[in-house]
């Protein structure tokens, strides 16, 4: 079915009706809910559609237009009658051919298994070759004298902390290392930058990551990532001998385009306020995009499925905004900060579902300490489904820019320690999701939308 | 090496010695734990020597022997001194060669996947032939007049419920149906007993489960099991036609032989009191027996590494029972807990474990309402570490004949939403585990038993 079938803009809404104010027996409508979603729900099946059905959706591909079309039919499948798109800016960026050598003291040329780093520059198709300097702290980096990385290939081996629990944790405080920013290691006159995957798996998966140049970047080097035994076994060699590289990548960044946020919603029965769920439509261009974030649209679905099959007479609007280009530039989701700013639409509510869809445990709570009690009274509901955390406070997600607009956000959180052994790889595929943890998470998110709904 | 270099006997204990008592910050403990096993912990690496390297380990074979020395071997190169074995009764049954095809109406026979309960007679090598009759209710089964199921082969369909939030659960309702059981169907004149797999997953992967025969059965039907999809298509089948089943098992029991337990421990520097952990050492004859129960042996010898490692000085003894022969007759854990009786020896705490080695969630606590208290006081220790259930109350593990000595039992209680995709069958191998998953478990085992140590 043809994108066209749907609205670009967002249709008229049908005038509000009233409802007389109902109480409720909130143990029973939770049990209601999840019975239906564990019973009846279709998350996993829409999941292996959109994953092996279409496989990446990168921005600005036509594999990103399959999604949009695959969700805005499904939406319509389970009887949503409010469907348009919104564009959005998306870089156009090909990751193309790329190859990682590594010359050892026999003089032999050996592969590594490498992926670019997104919107990273290319080398042209040339080959790029350099010695490799290892570097593992600030204070290593800070130590160099001036020009001894000129002209190096600098190789950055820093592993995820095992002991931190939350693995998010773990990966945040890596990920924000200036280490691996191509524009700090560019100031050093190095040519090209080489990072151990963050990873919490033990395998030679290349996982990528997006790369951020600034303004005043004079050079843009390549930045590519290898697979932690590959990065294990080059600081093992680089201890032993010098170690040349020669990297080829043929990217390129090909200026901006559009791609369309998707939105879809139930019209609130009392008013027109709106409770926003989300998640991101587009994905790598490998790998199959199934926990990041095929399992946030599944089971955004399904909580509207949820809505639709039981009859729910929700006060307010429920939406669903499927971002765009999340990965690499995040247009989507500040277009819609920007729209619901402009048309000055009150928002309830937003919850964000982007945690690779693994057994949920809580929701992290970004509001007001007021709001945060009223949910707090709320968690005897939750705990027979496993729900018992709510006590973090950050939402990161594409519903972060609404922050700005004062409306309280929430986060699914999940069971963190299988995310990141497949994230941003070619692992990242349908079989690393269980159908069951999957529905859990939808019902909780339905069940956290029902209360709300019902009370703010 | 070779199970001779172990005693088969209790060693003679080196002489208690005292110690001062000492303050401790739980916090700072638990995490010092924590990190230990997080970094430094082989759970996940000795789980995979067992399964990959020794595979199926049913009672009364080579296999178990080989991961009885392997368990041994394994024991003294983490540093314990203390291991011995300890003989108990185990039955020998054997597979052999099993088929089951059904015959449609069109005259073809048609092949299914099943799998033999355990302990199930076969049908000598003969084929074994019958009409197919669903029933999928006591009440249907309370329905059928006399000589109705005279001479017919039954086909149970029950599907785990999946409404229930807790597979645990769920497993154990549908499991202590008496459909399911071959001495109440044999009653009926039934030859046969065909079950459908009780499993959470949707595919065709048959689920073994032992069947117990009563002492009173004038006649012992043979009973396998089949995948899910199978159930569904027999039972869509069965709506428009006659099906005959032909079944052919050679399987049989062979009487009974011996196995042993093996026990380890570390002597407790302040009493000879016990605190003992423990997990079934013995698998199903088929798949790796990986999260049936590689995981809890893995856990249980991770405690005792940790110990080490961190030279913590226990007050009681910290002891590891292997136990054989679980899955067909739990002789084993009988013999345990009749040598503890029999030599007086006083238990502080035991542990189970048998869960799979998924994300831990808290403890089962089956002991006395005083003792329940106390480890409620310890919740916060256990909060940052994902650990919050404490509320369940049952051991049905292999420390459960520990009842009856009144000693308090608690079990790791799991994530239970992917154990019966894999349980008893093919599919429970390796790669099902998650190695930060087994080591957060390991380290609330740690954490616990430590505390309780500590305090007991």
């Amino acid at each position: 079915m043809s994108g066209f079938l749907f609205s670009q803009k967002k249709p008229q809404k049908k005038p509000v009706k009233k409802t007389t104010v109902a109480k409720f027996n909130y143990h029973d409508e939770f049990k209601r809910i999840s019975d239906e979603v564990m019973t009846n729900g279709t998350a996993y099946e829409n999941l292996g559609e959109l994953t092996k059905g279409i496989g990446p959706r990168f921005s600005a591909t036509p594999g990103y237009m399959k999604a949009v079309e695959w969700a805005e039919k499904k939406l319509k499948s389970i009887g949503i009658e409010m469907i348009w798109r919104m564009e959005a800016k998306a870089p156009v960026w090909i990751r193309g051919r790329e190859s990682l050598q590594i010359k050892t003291a026999n003089g032999d040329w050996k592969n590594i298994r490498m992926l670019s780093f997104g919107n990273s520059e290319g080398t042209g198709g040339k080959d790029l070759t350099g010695e490799i300097v290892l570097i593992n702290s600030t204070s290593e980096l800070n130590a160099m004298s001036v020009g001894q990385l000129k002209d190096k290939i600098v190789f950055v081996n820093l592993p995820m902390d095992p002991k931190i629990i939350n693995t998010n944790d773990s990966y945040l405080i890596t990920a924000k290392s200036k280490l691996i920013s191509a524009s700090v290691i560019a100031k050093t006159g190095a040519k090209a930058l080489i990072i151990r995957s963050l990873t919490t798996a033990m395998d030679d998966t290349p996982h990528a990551k997006m790369v951020y140049y600034e303004p005043d970047d004079k050079v843009r080097i390549p930045a590519v990532s290898i697979g932690v035994k590959s990065a294990d076994e080059l600081e093992k060699l680089l201890k032993n001998q010098k170690v040349a590289a020669k990297l080829n990548m043929t990217a390129q960044s090909k200026g901006d385009t559009t791609n369309p946020n998707i939105i879809a919603e139930i019209q609130g029965k009392k008013d027109s306020k709106v409770i926003v769920l989300g998640a991101q439509l587009d994905s790598w261009d490998f790998g199959e995009g199934a926990i990041d974030d095929g399992t946030g649209v599944a089971q955004c679905i399904e909580v509207l499925r949820t809505f639709k099959a039981l009859g729910i007479e929700n006060n307010h609007t429920i939406r669903i905004v499927f971002y765009a280009n999340s990965e690499n530039g995040g247009q989507g989701r500040e277009m819609y900060a920007a729209y619901v700013k402009k048309k000055g639409e009150k928002h309830v509510f937003a919850l964000g579902t982007d945690a690779g869809g693994y057994s949920p445990r809580g929701f992290s709570l970004d509001m007001s300490p007021q709001r945060r009690r009223q949910i707090f009274e709320w968690k005897n509901y939750f705990l027979p489904y496993g729900i018992y955390d709510f006590d973090q406070t950050e939402a990161i997600q594409d519903i972060s820019p609404l922050k700005k607009l004062d409306i309280p956000l929430a986060e699914l959180v999940v069971d963190t320690q299988r995310y990141f052994d497949y994230h941003h790889s070619e692992q990242d595929t349908f079989d690393k999701v269980n159908k069951r943890e999957l529905l859990l998470g939808a019902t909780a998110m339905t069940q956290l939308i029902f209360i709300i709904d019902k009370n703010w």
